[in-house]
Formats: structure tokens, sequence, C-alpha cells
């Protein structure tokens, strides 16, 4: 494997054409779409018209004349396909921890004789952290369980079980219809966060028979920092969808200020306070820059991107062990060092953009959308250099800062 | 009182000076800024910049770079003084339904042997709404009780009393240090809505020894559709503050990705997930329109414009009735009309934006930074045109929308 055949690959993507919907900067390799997009060329446009015209030009009537009011619900419906949901069962609001919240806690109030809730230890954190102020709330308990332990832990005491379907450190991919079908068995719904999934994988939400899904707007999706997330009920559950952040915009009618709460239908129920609607902007078209996109040929490239970084690690970097699957994984690869801070430090100064998790994972992401294959070529290159060079050993790659 | 002497009276306003910082729209007096204020000037350069240069330009390094880490507590603090409230003592977050939620628990957690939850009836619906979300999760109780009926219900086992300063369709003003020494002497907590007294009004949060207090980003702060709230919680409460909605930014150490909750020290606690970055940077702007700007000042102005709205609706439209106080009212006015629905949307064919609230009020704002004399003038003398010419009775103006 060569440069150039990295380049003759890139010619002949046939996800390529995608690559000019985004404002990338120049003499920088972007390998952390995973944890925050980049912006699309059409958001700037699009955020500048909804200032100038709707909020500045309609105003107060925007609400009205410029689809505000709906547009939690129309965004949801272009989220949807991504996902594997029908069009009315995704809505975009708050953000992944304040809906998992919502949907666990419905969740709850849908087995109202069981208390506990399971969630993977050592997955994103902040699912557990959320589960414990719910369960502190509403006399719950949080369990975490560790992977490979989570079917086991089924017991007949569990409302919910909240999986993340890639794993935020290692990439791996939880078989989603094989462990609804197991907490189905066992009498339990299923909250799946599609953080590190939803706009990198071909997910199936509908066809997992998932129960309930929460995903990010600002990974995958280009939506900006930030940017709103949103929420999947799948339609047998809207009869007894019980949201307990109440507020006025999961009203039946909001603007008949009517005084006791009466729940909207379907997944509108899961709005709380009024959508902030330029975030929603940003990341409309963030959901646009997927037009046209298999999401099945978007995975499969994502993979191929990832297997030729770790097989190019491997030739001229081997003093990093993967700590990612080989197969079952997302868009995204982790390799470990112990000076894993500092290297991706020293990587980025060299515009080769990765991030680090803690204690020692170098992580980069693959985006199908916009990474091509030189760009994996150029990255391991720069990342030898860093390591022959000893460049990362420089003090001031030490120095941690507040997000890393 | 004749138009000219509104011209005079503008012309020696020493809040003058604030209208440039409006891009307010040609043919258009607006007098809506209590339900959405209009786009500052530097909203659409500001945004344009942050998608750009920190979006765009630096990537995920803008976390740190661009102190987008740090952004809800500095935009926090530029609101504090807004409100009366130290520096450190408010956050930007969420949506005003979602921070009273957060703000109503962790008052129950503060009086764990009490469990009812007091809110004034007939105010804006969402914090009755939300109270009885929290109420189902938490084992509590909403007490729906009449304005005068307030303080006599602060009985033993309330724990809370939630109550919005400015009354969003009357604009009748609370005594806030009046009923929260009620409460503090009942033994209750106060929670207080500053949706319709931030930026409009001198308030002072700690002079009334308020407890905690959540407000509206995109009203008198002219933050945008939807834009991001403020949650306030006086310091004597910070080390017993609970926050069910735990989320990870809301941790002492996010990007230690630890197995536990941890919450943060003082208000950064009560961050959930990942902050809107775009929609803060609107509301900055939003913010700093209030540079320079006395609230005393601010307060009075409005007082005045509105008693020159209603003195003139009495000497020229004797038709409608006034349905706010004479004193002890916001920046906002009310009147009433049985036909009020069609004769707003008449009125707004002309350009005069107001708003209508059902059953039969007509609601106008005044927004001291950008309202003039004239436009009060000028507004009157199109509800008369309105009236008189019975322009209201045309059918276009009766179907109602979705908003109204």
């Amino acid at each position: 494997m060569t440069r150039d055949d990295c380049l003759t690959m890139d010619a002949a993507d046939p996800l390529a054409f995608a690559r000019a919907r985004f404002a990338l900067p120049e003499g920088v390799i972007y390998l952390d779409g995973n944890s925050l997009g980049p912006p699309p060329v059409a958001a700037a446009p699009a955020m500048a018209a909804s200032i100038a015209e709707e909020w500045g030009g309609g105003l107060i009537r925007s609400w009205n004349d410029a689809g505000w009011y709906d547009l939690p619900v129309t965004l949801g419906a272009a989220v949807a396909p991504l996902v594997g949901a029908a069009t009315d069962e995704v809505i975009v609001c708050d953000s992944v921890s304040v809906n998992i919240f919502k949907l666990a806690a419905a969740a709850l109030a849908l087995r109202p004789e069981r208390r506990a809730m399971v969630v993977e230890a050592g997955d994103f954190p902040t699912d557990g952290y959320v589960l414990e102020g719910l369960a502190a709330l509403a006399g719950a308990e949080v369990r975490r369980v560790a992977r490979d332990g989570l079917t086991a832990a089924l017991r007949d005491d569990v409302a919910v079980l909240v999986a993340t379907h890639v794993h935020f450190a290692t990439g791996a991919i939880h078989d989603m219809a094989g462990l609804s079908a197991a907490a189905h068995a066992a009498g339990a719904l299923t909250l799946w966060d599609l953080s590190h999934s939803a706009g990198a994988l071909a997910v199936d939400l509908n066809g997992a028979a998932a129960d309930f899904a929460v995903g990010c707007g600002y990974k995958y999706l280009n939506g900006g920092p930030g940017a709103p997330a949103f929420a999947f009920a799948a339609r047998r559950h809207w009869p007894g969808l019980a949201n307990p952040l109440s507020g006025w915009f999961g009203h039946a009618a909001p603007f008949a200020f009517e005084g006791g709460y009466r729940p909207a239908d379907g997944v509108r129920r899961l709005l709380a306070g009024t959508p902030p609607i330029l975030a929603l902007k940003a990341l409309a078209a963030g959901v646009a820059t997927f037009a046209g996109v298999d999401m099945a040929r978007a995975e499969a490239k994502s993979r191929a991107l990832g297997d030729l970084f770790l097989a190019l690690v491997a030739e001229r970097c081997p003093t990093f062990a993967p700590v990612c699957p080989a197969t079952g994984r997302g868009a995204q690869v982790s390799i470990a060092h112990p000076d894993g801070y500092a290297i991706m430090q020293a990587l980025i100064s060299r515009g080769v953009i990765g991030d680090f998790r803690p204690p020692d994972m170098l992580r980069f992401g693959f985006p199908s959308l916009y990474v091509r294959y030189v760009d994996v070529w150029d990255a391991v290159d720069g990342l030898s250099v860093v390591m022959s060079a000893d460049e990362w050993r420089e003090a001031r790659f030490a120095t941690r800062a507040a997000v890393t």
C-alpha cells in the first residue's frame, strides 16, 4: 500500500462527492468528527438567513411563517431514516443527557413493578450519571454491569437496559437486535444511546425492535458544537409514554395556556421547553450533508478507512497497541500508548486531529462523508514522524487542557 | 400629548443610544420583545465568526482555545448583574422548563420532610406543568393557588414556592422580598421565574433573599428564538445543591470519564449535557445589548412607555379594557376585547406587532432598549384605524395559527 494507492482509492470512492459539503480548514487532517463534526458549507449561510430573515425580518411571526413551531418534528423526520426509524418516531430536542433522563423515566413508568436500570460499566459516563440522578429522584436503582455480563444482568426486576450502540472509547458495536431480544425476553425495555453510531453506521432501530433511543447532533450529524440531540420512541410505546420533563412545548395545545398538563400525541410530548431554533438550523444543515448517502456504504467506507489506519500503524508505528476490535467496530479506531496524551498533542500540532481518552487511548474517527484514504495515509505518516523524532517529549505537549 | 411631544421625549431619552444595537425591520413597530427580542446587530457577525473561525477553523480545539468549555459560566456572569446576583451564582443552560425541574427538585431535596410545591394558578403554565412531572416522579404534590392566596398557602408541608416575578399576561409584579420572607418564615424555599422580568426590571435576587431562580434568554435578553435559559442558586444553598439531571457537564471532571457522578462546585453542577455553543453565542450578543444600561432607568422607561400607551388607548380606543395593573407592572401592558385575536392579527398586518393571549387579551411589550415614545404613539394610531375602519372583521384575520 502506497500513498498513490490511497489516491486511487479516493478517485474510485462513490461517496467522494460528499466532501465538498464541508468547510474543512487547509492543512488539517480531521479525524475527530466522532467528537465534533466539521461545519457543513451550508451552515453559515443558513444561519445568516435565519438570523436576518426569520428572526430579524419575521420576528415573532416566524414561529408560524418560518416553520419554527414544527422544526423539532420536521428535523426529527430527517434524522429518522439514518437510524431506521419511522419519520414520526424521532424528535430533535435538548441534549443526549436530558433525553436519557426522559426516556429512562418513561421506561420506569412502563414497568412500574421493576426498579432497576442496567447500564454498561465503562461506557460513556453521562448515561450512568443521568441514571443516578433519576434513580435518586424516582426511588430506582442503577446497576453498572460489565459488557459481557449485560445479558445475565437482565433479571426480573430490571425495567430498562441502557446501552451505547457503539462504545465511545473502543468503538465496539453491540448486537442491538440480540440484546433487545434478550431484554424483551426478560420483560425489560431497551434505551439505546446512538451517540457514536447515528450518522456513522446503518442503524436499524425498528429492525432491532428497539424501544427507545437517543442520539447526538454534534458528532457524525455535523450539527455544530453542543447541537441538540434526538430522541426516538417506538410507536408501540406512544400510548403510555410519560415524559417527566413535562414542559409546555410537549403539551397538546401549548398556546391554549391550559391550567393542567395534557400531553401531545406521539414523540412531540418528549419536548420540554421552547426549542432552540438557531441551534436546530445548524443541525438541519448537518443532517442535510447525508442527502443521497447510502448508510450501508458509509459504514463500509468508515470500516475500510479504519482498517487501513490500523494496518499502516502496525507497519510504521508498532509501539501502539490497538484497543478496538478488528471487526464489529464503529467508524473509529483506538490505539494505546502510556504517553498517549502528549503524543496526541504533538500530532495535533502537526495538523492531524484526533483525541485522547484516559488513561492511555488515542482515538481517531473516520466519518465517511469527508475523510479520504489519503488522509489516513498522511495521518499515519504524521504519527510516525511524531514518534521517530520524539516530538511528543517536548514540555509544551504535556500540559492538560480542560477539555482533552 | 401629541406625536411631536413623543419625538421630543425620544430626543431627551438617556437610553436612546441602545436602539442602534438592534436590527429592526423597516415599517414595523415591534411591541412583542416580551415574547421574542429582536436580533442584536452584533448577533449575525458573531455567529458567522463562531461558525467560520471557532467551529470551522478551530474544530474540536475550540472547546479549550475559544472558551467554549466555560461559556455557560462566563455568560452567566454577564447575566448576573441584570438580576441582582453575584457573578458566580448564575449559569446559562437548557430551557426555562428544564431549569425549573432541576431547581424545584433541588428544593425538594433540601426540604426532605416536605412534599408540597406551591405555584400560582393562572400564571405561565409551563411552571406548573413541569412541577406535575416532577411530582409524579418524586412523590410530591403540586398545589395551584390563586395569586392572593399564596402567602396563606405556605403551610408547614410546603417545600418550595414557585412564582413568576412578573405575570406573563397581566404584567403584575410580585413583591419578591415580601413573598420570599413569608416563605422563609414558613420554612419553605423560593424559586422565582424571571422570564418576564430579567432584562425588563431592576431585579434584585439577593436583595430579596431569593433561593433559586430561572430566566428566559429569548425575551428581554434578546438571545434569539428558543435561546438557552439561565439558572440562579444562592451561594448559601451550594453545599446541598442536588441536580437530578446529573449529566456529564455538571461533573467535577467531565473529561476524566469517571465511573460515578461527582458534582462540580457551585452552579456548574446545574449543567446537564453538552452546552449548545452556537445558541450561547447568539445569547451573548443579546446580553451585550445591555452594556451601559442602568436597569432602574430601563424599568422606569418601560413603565412610562406603558403608561403612555394606556393613556392613548383610553383616549382614542375606549372600547378596550385594561387588564394590567396601573402600578406594580412589568414592561408590558394588556388590554382586553372579545375579538382580541382578530384585532391583533389586523394590527400586525399594519406592521404593529403585539401578541394575543387567550381568551381575550392583547398584550404589548415595551422593552426600553429599542422602543421609542413615537412608536407608542404610532401603535395606538394604528390600533385606532383598525377599530374605526373595522379592518379586523376581515375573514383573513380570524384563522388561528399554531402559535398565537
